[in-house]
């Protein structure tokens, strides 16, 4: 066997026990029952550990500089492969194992006290362990940095969004942040002109909604002999390729959200069901990165299911699925509901015009943390302020403001842009389908996603990893990355 | 560290990686869809072959040479540990690679084959495929029983129950073939002088069996916050100690099945629950082998639940969940059908009266195949020859016989005997238990399994495997285990 060769099966070993991780973590969070936290945490500290281990071999660096001295031998898939091989070990042994415990450990002390200061608003209480990791994760940063050559905050944001440029992002941050407090200005301007949706009147019985959600979600194309849709606490989408679990809950006074919900994990759902079968357990038969990730569940949410097309197909059979009358189920009534924009607090509860708002601040605010230019005492003002300055509003408490999302909490920097990027790129991709592939409206006002599925699977899906999200989507669209697509997505649905 | 202290460190990591694995198995099982098998196979070879690298490792051998020479300065605790990973490990490492690899080859198609073979009653079809496993079986055995230091039968047994006598169950089940016939001659007649019981009439609602279930397990002292009951084709009682699953299977036109089972699975969920929290991830902290297991669950089943005392309980109940009428739901009727014997051709399906025989047939079979007396393709002759001599039946066919069960096809051979020798475990610690605590009869009267639990957590759960089946039996109930006590046991319910 060749050193490429076993390399392969190495990977394939690794890829095996973290798809089983991934089934344990759907169970944590969609079965488990809350006495079986503690084994499972063993379980899964096992697991990782072992993968660690695996990784950190000395032959397997031995043999990925012997695959890459002969890597002229290989075909262009198989370059492609060694080099998702070398990134992810790049990531992997980048750190020392004194840092990736110390970093483990503070992640795990920062979350819990976060789990009480959030309902609290006590930033106080949670800033010692989040100034101690921040500490930590600038540290790691720096380490990765190093190991990839690239700056620290790129190193962070490589993890998520691999050969992403910090660079460019910065500047399509800055160009959205002048552009979105005009633009929201004239969307509530006109909002107000028109009659203000209604939500349907409830309650919608749990059982209802799901039985909704399974037949939206056969026609988005989920196929359930290769995945389920459960509940939980904070809706994702788990699993693995073949056997993709995705989650939601329910709010039985409004069957929105989590019929809208579920339609954007089932947009994550596809993409992981696209990737190539013959590509499994290898690095290059991953998806390509989180932003072209949650560009395919904001295609299919935001762009196909908040659209009128499918709106005007649904609004009926919502209706008859909870036994509805009046006029809240019109379809124009609930296409305003799907479409309202509103500055508010809460990212998480943010329409897709003033969602970026809430990204371009967290970026900025995580960027010049990891620059060692905000001081984590200093995060309620200057998240304050940049809210005010974006959307309008200032939080009455942080609990609406700094202490909302897990993530910095949880170690986790350089995430939040790929929502954004992922927003942008699903306009642009699903405008170039919809031009590729006349039928695509008239199937959507079916419910029926067969002809955008289709081109999705050929030019994204079943391309894998095989390029960074940046080639993949020139090579799909003709063109990089265009914030005006986007720009122009919003003008159309909001202005036109 | 010492050796001994770096061995638990290892068998904690392992332990752990097989707790994963007993997720994913019954996730396999309860959730997954169809189309994630493929995967799961991955998943699960994947921790296997870890699991099995880690137990090769040459350093590992080192460790446990070191702390058996140094067993000395351990305290009785850390010996038992120390003899449990030194078995463990035996087993592990008997095999060579080659053989491993063979086996789980030749069990995989042969299941598939007795998967098709089985409806079609084609023994003809399994036998080219059965024949191939049983070489690789028994060559396994042999490699096990020099390992082991004992016979190739009783090697094949101690992967099940540590330290089982092949001779003292030869003695056992000589002396209940003798007893068997003769007794369910009496059985039959005193039954045929009774009124005939009567299954009260369904339809019974899955959602409506599923929370009398509830209800039921919570009186065995079952704790939703620990474990969970879902539905698979094949009952079983799977997951981890602090996060017991257990399954069963409803009919919609007969409760007493489902109930049954998930009181018996129950059993087995409160030995795993009642195994010492501080020992988890430790050899010695495991079940003492399978007999003792199905002692666990024949108790509450068996033993407990289809006793008057129960049965007395439950009627009302039952009548009340499924809205019952008539004199079908008396107490009377109930307890009648729940202690019905009669000759059958299905294993599963037995009652605990020719149950016995079903294990004494499959016990004979297989030591001789394993001896190389019973040729493969003489199993359905000498199958139905022994059915006829002990329960006075002959199946019409080899669906009915001896392809009915999957352990043959499937590689398992040494597991049957821990059936029996569990039902008679079940009987000698019930009248135990009843002797030493004479509340136990009153509070099952009322549903209440707290008396017996508290007194088998004590006797039984707490030790874990710090003793053998027989020694722990000793201990518990002041002698070795007693076939005259099961007997009495039979007696006094079917003659009584």
């Amino acid at each position: 066997m060749t050193a490429y060769e076993t390399l392969e099966q190495r990977f394939a070993r690794l890829s095996a026990l973290r798809e089983a991780a991934g089934i344990l973590h759907w169970d944590m969070s969609a079965m488990m029952p809350p006495g079986g936290a503690g084994a499972r945490s063993e379980q899964l500290t096992a697991l990782d550990l072992t993968c660690h281990e695996l990784m950190s071999d000395p032959a397997l660096a031995d043999l990925l500089d012997e695959a890459e001295g002969d890597a002229d031998s290989l075909d262009t898939w198989r370059q492609a492969n060694l080099r998702g091989m070398r990134r992810t070990w790049r990531h992997e042994t980048a750190l020392e194992p004194r840092l990736v415990e110390a970093l483990a450990k503070a992640q795990h002390a920062c979350e819990m006290t976060w789990r009480e200061a959030r309902p609290a608003s006590d930033f106080a209480a949670v800033l010692p362990g989040f100034a101690a990791l921040l500490k930590l994760v600038r540290e790691a940063a720096e380490a990765k940095a190093a190991a990839l050559g690239c700056a620290p905050y790129e190193a962070l944001l490589d993890e998520y969004e691999p050969g992403g440029s910090a660079a460019r992002i910065d500047e399509i941050f800055t160009d959205l942040a002048a552009f979105l407090p005009g633009f929201l200005g004239q969307v509530l301007e006109r909002q107000a002109a028109q009659p203000a949706p209604r939500l349907p009147p409830g309650p919608f019985p749990a059982a209802k909604q799901e039985a909704l959600a399974h037949k939206l979600m056969q026609g988005v194309g989920f196929d359930f002999d290769h995945g389920r849709l459960d509940t939980s606490l904070h809706p994702f989408c788990g699993g693995v390729p073949d056997d993709v679990r995705i989650t939601t809950r329910y709010d039985e006074a409004d069957f929105t959200g989590a019929l809208m919900g579920v339609l954007h994990e089932t947009g994550h759902a596809m993409y992981e069901r696209g990737l190539p079968p013959e590509w499994r357990l290898q690095p290059v038969g991953a998806a390509a990165g989180m932003a072209l990730h949650e560009s395919q569940s904001l295609l299919v949410e935001m762009q196909a299911c908040r659209g009128a097309e499918f709106i005007g197909y649904m609004a009926p059979l919502a209706r008859a699925a909870f036994g509805g009358q009046g006029p809240a189920w019109e379809a124009d009534n609930l296409l305003r509901l799907a479409t309202r924009a509103a500055p508010s607090f809460i990212r998480v509860d943010a329409d897709e015009v003033t969602y970026p708002a809430h990204i371009v601040l967290r970026t900025r605010l995580e960027k010049a943390m990891i620059a060692g230019d905000l001081d984590p005492k200093d995060v309620p003002g200057a998240w304050n302020e940049a809210m005010e300055s974006l959307l309008g509003i200032r939080p009455p408490d942080d609990r609406l403001g700094c202490l909302q999302d897990i993530h910095w909490y949880d170690g986790a920097f350089g995430y939040f842009p790929t929502y954004t990027l992922g927003a942008m790129a699903a306009a642009q991709v699903f405008a170039t389908a919809r031009a590729a592939v006349p039928d695509i409206p008239a199937a959507l006002s079916r419910g029926d996603f067969a002809p955008l599925m289709a081109w999705l699977r050929e030019k994204v899906h079943s391309q894998g990893a095989l390029h960074t999200t940046g080639d993949l989507l020139k090579q799909a669209t003709g063109k990089a990355l265009d914030p005006e697509i986007f720009k122009a997505h919003l003008t159309a649905r909001y202005l036109g």
